[in-house]
Parts: structure tokens; C-alpha cells; sequence
């Protein structure tokens, strides 16, 4: 077992109450609230060269991106800040952060700052609340038959990181998908009273909507024909079967993946919403993970998406 | 202006929601949920050869002492874990963080786990929420006359972390006290509903009282000779003037400081509770520091507590 597969295992048998959701749901429910936190350290989910109005935007957009998965409304956030005595950086990290708080209504309410001793890399966390609606979809509520709805591009924002690990100077529309996510918290709102389950797409599409189709008890059928490529993706990385692999498990996209019954249709649920809509897939019987594309039958990748792994 | 003041001064320009209470209270109080983020760095908040399990104690404890202060109930914790590989450290910082949520009644409800670089320092936030009660005094409610009530030891904290300075393996009650405060949530509670103004102590009894007075408006008289000073604290160092204003200025306390209107005794009102509870001061007019012992008037010394300073 990897080591935070161990310390998630401990955290699951500590976090018994209810509101928890057995931590299987990137949120905790809290009476009306849904609450969310993630943290992001410096060389590991961002660049030490990426512009520091970008890592404040990111952080918020994240966090963000978690509410829209549940069709929460931005309520406030309380924000964790490692400082390394850089005025200069901090000032344009919060720039950042304002810009995404004040673009999706989340007001900054309180938290943290805090020293580092010299040479540590910085770690930033956002804890975010929103008020839940009527509905607050889990990863576990997918039923067989339901379909697999995708919103948003996928692929963008790897195919950004990629051509940054190659050129720290590159810039263009994919490096701005991997700076500066938009969070669908419109769709989100649109979809959570309809979706059986939902959820953000973060470390790569099959890597979860396979977490997605497990926490359902269900198996999966996704197409990769039918993905939502930007054309500067195509551009970039062109559309072969290896360039939608590349998409599928690339991961920090923040889209939205929802299970809706089948006689539900997001085209028709998002009608005026700007985000691409496609059907990617179908919640099927039995717990088997099929992957198509235009030619037949794709073997699935070792590698899904961004397993988290400390070790 | 230091650096953690300039970025604080930004904070408070972008956190103009009235739940934000300006950045000024320690807490945030949205509907009927109090707000609070505390994050510790190794090497700065902890010692690295302090005992895991002292560590998540410690960072439990000092947030519920943020809801003690504001006379909140535990309602809910969000966790951001920095991982670096180390499984035994991890699964022993969890289970001391497990008991203080455990003793006070504080559900884990998610969080963040993420991989450090190699050799990076841990840094660890809490978020930890709370039912407000009917009242929740800020720091700035005090009024000239107000008597100013301390609850709980001061000094023991910053006694023990002497201690393991001089000596890593040095053990005993002030040393426990360094490592695994009590945050003072029944004292809180039964104060807030007639503490015009309270928070905790967690800089130093001088510092943090002169913030208290300096939101009110009001000027302080701070009597160092009523110090509630432990037993092991001295045979430790004594309780002369300069024990007591090491034990004044010393930090990581958790006791909390209220101001009460001149006809309440606090005695009174915490009457059952186990807490040491003294009349320390008062609130004045105007905006002086009168510092005074048995012998007489004492020179505020130039340190009055834990500055938070990044640069």
C-alpha cells in the first residue's frame, strides 16, 4: 500500500460522523454546507516558475471546482499562507487569488499566514464553503444505465504542464488551461438536481470515472472518440488514439463528469451554458472498465490518470 | 512594515465581508458557524524531535482554543496533511490528533493529503468550525472599566520549550504543557454570553492584551503580581519580576483573556470549572499600558510576545 493509501485508510476510520461522506466524496456536507479544502505545494502541484497571480488563481479555481461538483453556491474561504519573506511574490499570489474569489463570488473570510524557514517550499491551502442546493450529488449514486455526461475539455491543461517541462518560457491557450482552470460552477449548479452522481475531473477522466463507477458499484463503457479536444490541443498533440489517451489521463482539467439517467440529456439540462458537452460513456452492470474509440476496443493504459502517491 | 504585516494589511483590503470581522478576531462567524484555520510549521510552530502525537494534539488544540475564545462548540474539522514518506510519523501524528478531537468532541470530517519534496519541512492546517452560541464577543467589545480576566496558567508553555531547548529528551508538566495544551472550551462558553470582549492567548499575555485593549479603543492595566503561575513553573524559574514577565511575554498559553463589565466575577461564573481564573488587569481610558507588580510601576519591556514576522 502506497503511503498515503495508508494514512487515507487511517483518516477514513477517524472521519465515522456523517457529514464526513466516509471521505469518499471530495466534500464534506455539513448541514447546508458543502465544505472542501485542498492544499497545493510549490514543485509538486505547481511550477516554481509559474506566475505567482496564476498560483492564486489555481488555488481558488480548485477548491472551487469542488463545489461545482456538488452544485454548491460560494460561500466564503479561509486561506493558509506560507510566507518565504517575498513581498513581491505574496502580493501577486493574492492579486490572483481576488481575481478568481471576486469572479465566482467567494468571499475571503479569514485564516492563516505563517513563516517558513528559509529554502522550504511553499504550501498553500484554501479551505472553501459553499451552500449546498437542494441536491448534492455523491461519487456513489450512479446506477447501470445511467450515462456519462462530460463538460468541459479535457487534455488542455497536460498538454499545457507538457510544453512548460519543455520550455519554461512557453505560453499560448494551453498553458493558460493548466495556470488558470475556470471552475464550472454554473454547469455544476445546472446538473446537481438531475446527476445520480457527480464529480470534478481532476487527476485524469478514466482514472475517475473509474472512481466514479466504483463508488456506484457499477463497471464503465467511456469512448475516447467523442472527447471534447479544444483545437489547440489538436493542434498541439493532433487526435490519434495516443493524443486522446494522452487527454483521458492527463488530469487537472476541472470538468465536470456526471451520471444522468438515461432519459435525461445534458445538451438539453446546460442549454446556454458555453462549456462543451459530450456523452462520454455509460454506467454499466458488473465492475468491467471498457474502453472504445471510432476503431473498436482500446487496452486500457497502465496508467489511468495522477494517482496521489507520497512515497 | 515587516512582511506578514504587509500581507496582512492586503488580506485585510480583500476580506470585506462582515463574516471576515476585518481579519480581526481570529475567527470568522458565517450564519451560525464560527471560522477558524490555524497552520503549523516544523521548525517553527513544533520542534522536529517533538513526538508526533504531541504535534496533532497541539494542532487540534490550538484551534479549539480559537472556538473557546468566541464560546463556540466543536462542530467539524477539514485537515491539510503534508506527507513526506514517513508512515510511523504520520499514523502517530493522526492518533494524537484523534485524541484531542476525540476529548472535545470534534468530528473529522475531510481534508487534504499531499507528497512534500524530499527534506521539505511539514507544514499542517486545520480547519475547525463551531456552533456559535447566543454571543460571540470579538476583541474589540471592551470598555474603559472593564476588568480584565485571565483563565488558565501562563508561562508553563514557554517554560517547557526553554527546557527542550537546552535539552531535547527534558520532560515533565511544562513541558507537556509546551506540547499538548488544553484549549479552554467550558470556560469559554460560560464567559462569552457576558464577556464584552475575549480572546485567547496565544502570543503572550502582554501582547495579546494590549491587541484586546487597542481594538476596544481602550487603554490597560495589567498587574503582573495576580499571575495564575503553576507550581512547576516555579520551581522552574521563580516568581520574581522577571519570572513573571517571562511568563507574560512567553506565548503558546491557550489560556483565554476576557473583559467583563466591572459588576460580573468571573469566580462566579466559572464557579465548577477546574481553570485558574484571576483578575489581571483592567481596561482604562485613553491608550496607555500601565504595567505594575507589588513593587510598584514596571517598564514594559520591549518584547511584549510572539511577533509573527516571515522576513
Amino acid at each position: 500500500m502506497s503511503t498515503e493509501a495508508a494514512v487515507l485508510a487511517r483518516l477514513r476510520e477517524l472521519a465515522t460522523h456523517p457529514a464526513a461522506r466516509g471521505l469518499a466524496d471530495d466534500v464534506a456536507l455539513l448541514g447546508d454546507l458543502v465544505l472542501t479544502h485542498d492544499t497545493i505545494v510549490e514543485g509538486v502541484h505547481y511550477l516554481p516558475t509559474d506566475p505567482p497571480e496564476s498560483v492564486g488563481w489555481k488555488l481558488g479555481a480548485v477548491n472551487l471546482s469542488d463545489l461545482a461538483a456538488k452544485g454548491a453556491t460560494p460561500a466564503g474561504a479561509l486561506l493558509s499562507l506560507t510566507l518565504r519573506g517575498n513581498d513581491d511574490w505574496d502580493e501577486c499570489f493574492l492579486a490572483g487569488l481576488a481575481e478568481v474569489c471576486e469572479r465566482f463570488g467567494l468571499p475571503l473570510l479569514g485564516g492563516d499566514t505563517v513563516a517558513l524557514p528559509a529554502g522550504a517550499p511553499r504550501v498553500l491551502g484554501l479551505t472553501v464553503l459553499g451552500r449546498a442546493g437542494a441536491r448534492v450529488p455523491g461519487r456513489s449514486g450512479g446506477q447501470a444505465g445511467d450515462f456519462l455526461w462530460l463538460v468541459g475539455p479535457v487534455g488542455d491543461s497536460a498538454a499545457g504542464l507538457a510544453q512548460l517541462l519543455a520550455d519554461s518560457a512557453a505560453s499560448g491557450p494551453l498553458v493558460d488551461a493548466y495556470r488558470r482552470p475556470d471552475p464550472l460552477l454554473a454547469a455544476g449548479a445546472l446538473l446537481a438536481p438531475h446527476a445520480s452522481a457527480m464529480m470534478d475531473v481532476s487527476d485524469g477522466l478514466l482514472l475517475d470515472a473509474r472512481r466514479l463507477a466504483a463508488a456506484s458499484g457499477c463497471g464503465l463503457r467511456i469512448d475516447l472518440s467523442v472527447l471534447p479536444l479544444s483545437q489547440a490541443y489538436r493542434e498541439a498533440r493532433g487526435d490519434d488514439r495516443a493524443a486522446r489517451l494522452f487527454a483521458a489521463t492527463g488530469g487537472d482539467d476541472y470538468a465536470l463528469l456526471a451520471a444522468l439517467p438515461a432519459d435525461l440529456d445534458a445538451l438539453t439540462i446546460l442549454k446556454g451554458c458555453s462549456a462543451k458537452v459530450v456523452r462520454v460513456g455509460e454506467l454499466t452492470e458488473g465492475d468491467a472498465f471498457v474502453l472504445v474509440d471510432n476503431l473498436g476496443l482500446v487496452p486500457l493504459p497502465e496508467r489511468l490518470g495522477y494517482e496521489h502517491n507520497a512515497s
